[in-house]
């Protein structure tokens, strides 16, 4: 392994005044340096090549096959907010011409648009060492926004994010971006993470990890003389619920996606079904519990995971009203978990809060309820979560009626299927209401992602050389508007 | 006068109960049927006629001709958000089509739209009674985006809050809208806004006031155990920025326009200009100065605002860099306060934070900058407010570098105009930098003010039958959608 040393106060105001002075050369460069930029990252990571895998693999045990299909995702993203950046659109851009001669006053000509709001914190998480760690998405979409970007690197995987740290460096003197554009400050312990936070330059922060954490950091960024936003993306049970008659009807392959979903990642996404809520079904249950117990143990990110989850698990097993469905060892120091299924009853769930509470890793608990007043019942008392998913092809009142109560209480509603496997695309929403994350009405993933590090600022009577081109009268770039109020290309 | 009882913890209790239960009608009524709601409002508050006028006119003293022009904005407003929940864009829709075959895994159907959060607090506003109070511009956008209101009525106001109720009750009926869409909490003291802002059915606030007030409702949100927005418009000193050779040829025009400013509503408008920074010049001192003393004085709203005024322009008259230009008695008690100038240097300004802050009512500072680079210093220097404007003609030089650091300090950057008078359209921002407001990136004026009381929902795979309309193929509302990340009206 590596040795790092942990940076301190210095290291802090050093990054923050450089973010702070390159965000005025970096915030009016255009679109396409921008976005080229951005596509250059990606190249750059790609460069990286099997030393990043093997680096990476050796710190999270995660694999090859993973890794690469996780880099792929994180250039992926990259690429995405280029095109978006370049395409112009993201910023909403709005124009009300004037009228002189209304009455009883006159209308000024007034534009919009989002701007970039300053330097962004970014703290790398565990479970995602490319796409949502030092150069992924909260990065990416900062940066897209105009922003300069501090990354309070992960602990547990210090040499990949120095590898990423190197891409960037690259991608900045090849395009000729400020250098003050990116910086990545490692260490251990929460001092460094609280005096970014608290950096008085530091205009938002983006953060995936524990409920924990997340609340801490959201905290001490409300309590600093000018609050700033958290965008914390915490945890999340994920509930899949069931119809009775369509769990009749699908027992076996329900419970073969089920544990599919539940052991992706040895159980370590923030999408990870925890509990499953419907009717009694030994078909059902016999087959979780097989499915679960054959499928491979994988392995766990760190030695901290590893504990609280053995913790969690005796918990959960000694639990008055939890039935250990496939009992198995977890020994003290092991990183290969066993694939957990508790059981419970509806009426059991709904009088212990705890039961609803994230345990990281592969685990689930089947909620046995009496009938579909009861699913509802669980439904209606849901936390705030990322997604929830619904079974019910036999059972279409039901869902509709889930799909009405769940809408409020996730992110991502998804039919027929099981949470893990993010799409990153326009229409993804990957955050929901609190403690699923900070601010629900944002997302962590998708083009989405891009709003939370921009505001929007206003331009009243402006002669035309002085607007920025998204809001210029001869539409140069060519974007869609809305002129007085109508979507249109027009230009005025 | 008018007597009313405080409201206590049942009260706040009963009304989110019913928000709450409310909600789960409201939020599923179609959009025709909002907007028709909205509509009736601004009809019902026409309805009230005359004595709407005189019982605020006796509460406030703004006057019959103020109030009749506060009064057509607020139905305005009310009628401009029925149009967009009409229109039904304002959800921002967005589909992406799935992709079955697509390897190494195939790409599901997402689709994301904003939806409703729940019961919103609004605290009505003592200087705008009408628009920014009972059924002003927070009132109106939370309701457009289908959430209840529990309004905590602004004590200087109550009878004219009290109409308001009268007016919206009598909507409900007409519309068949749950009762408990609206409510009408009145009471002296800070136990009742507190009470509603811990309250756990309330999910956003919605404040015009004052820094200290905002910020004690943010605190209070943000030590909630589920943390909720407060989108809190608070101070702004409004800076106005004259370009040296455009002071010396337009100094009599810039005077004339800075005074009518200054004195507009008593100067109790958060966007009236409390600092004009230029360089030196006797022809738009003597100007301000005449102009400010000849203009009448107006009516305070209320005995705190007066007695506060009071203090500031004391503090002000004793500071030993501050020259009071046209010096004149406000005594005790009156409520017809003089509409002051002060002057000081520019490097006085720069040292001195205290100077930087706001005195709510007609009074302005005229800061002397030695020359451009001290203007410059100054706005480099400005912590964030509502609004600046630049006067700057023969400065264009100037202008863009005012314009690229001013977009970066305030909401609406204006040219050529003065900042009182904030017209309601899609492209205002009003909305600044902390401590302009809690929220930077929202508007509390215009359409866009109605996202802050939403959230995005998605949902993946869902059959058509259980999505919402702005979402189903066939389109039903017409409506642009982002299609595969492409804005369209196409059906699919």
């Amino acid at each position: 392994m590596y040795g790092f040393e942990s940076c301190g106060t210095g290291e802090i105001d050093q990054a923050a005044q450089a973010a702070d002075l390159a965000f005025q050369q970096y915030r009016n460069m255009d679109a396409k340096t921008i976005g080229s930029f951005l596509n250059t990252i990606a190249s750059e990571i790609e460069a990286l090549g099997d030393q990043l895998l093997e680096v990476c693999d050796s710190e999270t045990a995660l694999g090859q096959a993973r890794l690469i299909g996780e880099r792929g995702r994180t250039c992926g993203q990259l690429r995405a907010f280029a095109d978006l950046v370049i395409k112009g659109e993201w910023v909403q851009a709005s124009i009300d011409t004037a009228i002189p001669d209304r009455t009883p006053v006159p209308k000024p000509d007034l534009r919009r648009m989002m701007i970039g709001i300053g330097p962004v914190v970014v703290f790398g998480a565990s479970n995602f060492p490319f796409a949502f760690s030092t150069l992924g998405g909260d990065t990416a979409s900062a940066l897209a926004a105009g922003n300069p970007v501090i990354v309070k690197g992960h602990p547990a995987h210090p040499a990949t994010s120095e590898l990423f740290a190197h891409a960037i460096d690259r991608a900045i003197e090849k395009c000729a971006v400020p250098n003050g554009v990116f910086s990545l400050l490692q260490g251990q312990g929460n001092e460094l993470g609280t005096g970014l936070v608290k950096h008085p330059l530091v205009q938002a922060v983006g953060f995936t990890g524990s409920e924990r954490g997340g609340r801490a950091l959201m905290d001490i960024a409300a309590a600093r003389s000018q609050p700033i936003p958290v965008y914390a993306e915490m945890g999340s049970i994920n509930p899949l619920f069931v119809g009775p008659r369509t769990l009749q009807a699908q027992a076996e392959s329900i419970a073969a996606g089920l544990s599919g979903s539940v052991c992706m990642g040895t159980g370590q996404f923030c999408t990870s079904p925890g509990i499953v809520v419907s009717v009694a079904s030994e078909i059902f249950e016999t087959t979780l519990k097989t499915k679960l117990s054959e499928a491979p143990r994988g392995y766990l990110l760190n030695p901290q995971i590893a504990a609280s989850l053995q913790a969690g698990l005796e918990n959960l097993n000694n639990h008055p009203q939890l039935e250990w469905l496939n009992r198995a060892e977890f020994e003290a120091g092991s990183m290969t978990p066993p694939n957990a299924v508790f059981k419970t009853s509806g009426k059991d769930f709904l009088a212990d809060k705890t039961l609803s509470e994230e345990v990281f890793g592969p685990v689930t608990l089947y909620v046995v309820c009496e009938n579909a007043a009861q699913i509802m019942e669980i439904a209606e008392n849901l936390d705030g979560n990322l997604t929830a998913s619904v079974h019910a092809d036999e059972d279409m009142e039901l869902a509709a009626k889930l799909f009405k109560v769940l809408e409020q209480k996730v992110g991502r509603v998804i039919y027929n299927a099981y949470p893990t496997g993010v799409e990153v695309c326009p229409s993804q929403q990957h955050g929901g209401p609190y403690p699923a994350s900070s601010i629900s009405a944002a997302t962590s993933v998708g083009a989405g992602a891009i709003v939370r590090f921009a505001r929007f600022v206003a331009y009243q009577g402006a002669p035309d050389k002085l607007l920025p081109d998204a809001l210029k009268n001869e539409n140069p770039l060519g974007i869609y508007r809305l002129l007085n109020g109508a979507l249109s290309r027009d230009s005025i």
